[in-house]
């Protein structure tokens, strides 16, 4: 059968709600919870046995900011205006940015917070200063992107904006989730149907959608929904034959990153539905150069020996950039002073060490001369604090001279990236889904990474930043369909 | 009016044949001239006043080999096995290409020339051997690519593969759609109406493509087709709203190069019928660093002093390179000996001039010493005729030693460069059109720059490639359309 299904050939509904919601991962989660308290009632599906998605999996930072500061943020004494705030998300995606959804996300990030505290998920009034993926001393505030490096200070005052489940380290997801869930398994106006994959989505003659198929105990069940369908099914790192399709370039050398169920459903029942998909070509990608922070002394060089960018970068940057690089190869150049094995990148392999920067060139296979070059110049400005060619923070700085010296290889094809896309269905910030000529297709929501949401391209990423915008478009979504006009049901129901 | 009629709700038709052609570029007259003769009454539409598109308006270089060399190759002494064009492109596209086509192309591009020549287009039996975007020597063949350039060299034997017509330089698309148009034009099977731009695809009940409405003479007129419609309307750099939602990054720093049409019609009209297009994000970036050929001698770096890449590639690969610097900055450095304008770059600018590299440095803003380093590291190799760093080619490597010396602002913001699309719908070799599952949509095909075709990435692009494939695409839609069994005419017609 089709994505597509016409309401006038389904013969018997085995259910009517008011919305149906199309995945429970954070985006579905938020959508239901919404919709139900906007006083509708909602059927989820979800394909797998249990909800979760890759909302689960993650550490749940929540990337928000804005409106002076969250209540986390001022009660820790950090200040974040609106536009502080949409300042640097425009630093970080410009052009690709889309200018609306940046306005809602600003507005409403400080009231999304406070939403996620009144729902249940634990917050800790604590900061952690440090530099790491994510904060492992249970503090539930603290740095996760580019706001700290260039050019970024540039554009907007450094703010911390990662906001943690409390105590959770990497189980965030289970923590924000957990409690989400059990609130909409106990919200009598949800029913949540597991084991239950959305195969099409039910049309009126006029195109409006009204309903889905899914598949249940291996047969199809027609349910109709009185005010619309919320698309919440992921993005599409699980769907190679898509992944080919759109984001070429890094097929061959990325680990896809996502729950087994990140197979492009939603984008492609939407896109049938006549939604536009866009951003298709963009993707988030790992290259995890620190913890341990002090990692951040090293220098990156590309097989030409040369450095290309200032390494205290966001580890997506950091990937975007060693993707830009020739052959998508990359080294770290570091001293014995602070030499670790990096936490997250397993495969990062040692190519050369030496007691001189030349007997580590030689080794590398590097051409001659080009290393040396590189660490000279950087030696000599880092002396005096300052990194003239990519403004590394002086923090950061400090030149290499406690041999021996190594020489570690941070390549694409050998460390294999954490990898997920960022493309997905246009939407107005409501959720709605937008065709090409972005008019509305009536009665269909996307949220989440079905969606082309607030992260658009890797080197403006930050950590939280898919949690916060799946779960803020989800409950944006829910509201809007719980805002639609009832349409009756046909007979049959 | 929605971009899908369907069939049952066509009152009446204003006319029937077997395949209907949108589009009058370089793919439509192909796909009109092989259709007719396979035995197939054809419609064209074309939006303008007179046919040509994109084709018409290029030099109309045709970038074709393989099975042993094109009869101008061999003429002409070149061998150019299947396999070295097969190695090239694979080396071009990577991961982006698709297998099918390739194949496709290799095995077919050869057969191509000699259609092209049969149906009248002149070429001469003469090889230019000079470095140029375009020979203005009447020649008929030439480098167009990064053939004779590493790291191409390594996977394949350097073959010229551009191949011009006969006398034309820049005029080359008058010459070869002059002859194409004038052969479609009396060709008694083939009908063309001007000033009629297609707004929607008819389909059927089962969603097979049967039709279209084009607005003529400001009222809609509906034609059946009785085998198949071929999309041909161009690429989407000129829609402003699509290059926003798929190749954000460059929209703010390009000039939009393509026919007025080329504003993503057909590939509209393909997805709304079922269709998927593919590899949206991409797109050829022009920064012509050359001719003069003597420009070669220069060296690009970027805004940190450093080299990007060898600068004996071909434009749109530097174009790539560029777009991949900090801050999309680019600067060519070059001495009195070679210094020249860019024949096609008429915004570059001269940032500084002085009597050593250190003055020119100075005088540019760029990073203390970083310059000159990489001067000095470039004309210690270049005298032993090396480029470790790059493997730019020994004919283009001399040190840097006539002064006054200049640095040459080359950025995507002051050039502004040429810029078109390289995605679209996703098809067979056959040009049939192919869902998201790579299902066929029945009776629908796309050629030229509506499909996504050989050229994939501006990383890869030769000059040459958009025509050869357009035009050979062309010719496929049209045979598999005229091949298809012919359905009987509604009533009415």
């Amino acid at each position: 059968m089709g994505r597509i299904v016409k309401l006038s050939s389904v013969e018997r509904f085995d259910g009517a709600v008011d919305v149906i919601v199309c995945g429970l991962g954070g985006a579905g989660v938020c959508a239901a919870l919404e919709a139900s308290a906007a006083g509708s009632s909602v059927l989820v599906l979800e394909r797998f046995s249990a909800g979760g998605g890759s909302t689960q999996m993650s550490a749940c930072e929540m990337y928000l900011g804005g409106n002076g500061g969250t209540t986390l943020q001022r009660e820790l004494g950090f200040e974040d205006s609106s536009e502080n705030f949409r300042n640097y998300l425009e630093a970080c995606f410009g052009d690709y940015a889309d200018p609306a959804k940046v306005d809602a996300f600003v507005d409403g990030a400080a009231e999304h917070f406070d939403w996620m505290e009144a729902q249940g998920v634990p917050y800790k009034r604590a900061y952690f200063d440090g530099r790491d993926v994510v904060a492992l001393t249970g503090d539930s505030l603290q740095y996760t992107g580019n706001e700290r490096a260039w050019p970024f200070t540039e554009r907007s005052a450094a703010v911390p904006r990662g906001h943690l489940p409390a105590d959770a380290g990497h189980s965030g997801g289970k923590v924000l989730m957990g409690v989400l869930l059990e609130n909409a398994r106990t919200c009598t106006g949800i029913t949540i149907r597991c084991d239950a994959r959305v195969r099409s989505l039910i049309v009126d003659d006029a195109g409006a959608v009204c309903g889905v198929a899914a598949k249940i105990d291996n047969r199809l069940h027609y349910f109709f929904a009185h005010q619309g369908v919320v698309l919440s099914a992921g993005g599409f790192i699980m769907n190679e034959q898509m992944t080919r399709q759109h984001i070429a370039g890094l097929d061959g050398c990325a680990m896809r990153h996502g729950n087994p169920g990140d197979t492009g459903d939603g984008i492609l029942l939407g896109t049938a539905a006549g939604g536009h998909a866009i951003n298709m070509g963009e993707a988030f990608v790992c290259v995890a150069h620190y913890p341990p922070p002090q990692l951040t002394f090293g220098i990156f060089v590309n097989e030409q020996g040369q450095r290309f960018l200032n390494e205290d970068t966001y580890l997506a940057r950091m990937g975007d950039a060693v993707m830009r690089q020739t052959n998508q190869r990359a080294f770290m150049f570091i001293d014995n002073r602070n030499f670790a094995r990096p936490a997250y990148q397993e495969h990062a392999q040692i190519v050369a060490v030496g007691e001189t920067v030349e007997e580590v060139e030689r080794e590398s296979g590097l051409p001659g001369g080009a290393l040396q070059q590189t660490v000279a110049f950087y030696n000599a400005h880092a002396a005096n604090g300052q990194d003239p060619l990519f403004h590394k923070h002086a923090d950061w700085l400090s030149p290499f001279d406690e041999p021996p010296f190594a020489l570690v290889d941070y390549s694409l094809a050998t460390l294999r990236p954490a990898v997920f896309t960022l493309g997905g269905l246009d939407t107005l910030p409501s959720g709605e889904v937008l065709t090409p000529d972005r008019d509305i297709v009536a009665g269909l929501y996307a949220a989440g990474r079905t969606a082309a949401g607030i992260p658009r391209t890797s080197a403006g990423y930050a950590s939280g930043m898919s949690v916060a915008d799946a779960t803020f478009t989800g409950r944006r979504a829910g509201r809007a369909a719980a805002g639609r006009d009832r349409r009756p049901s046909p007979g049959g129901v």
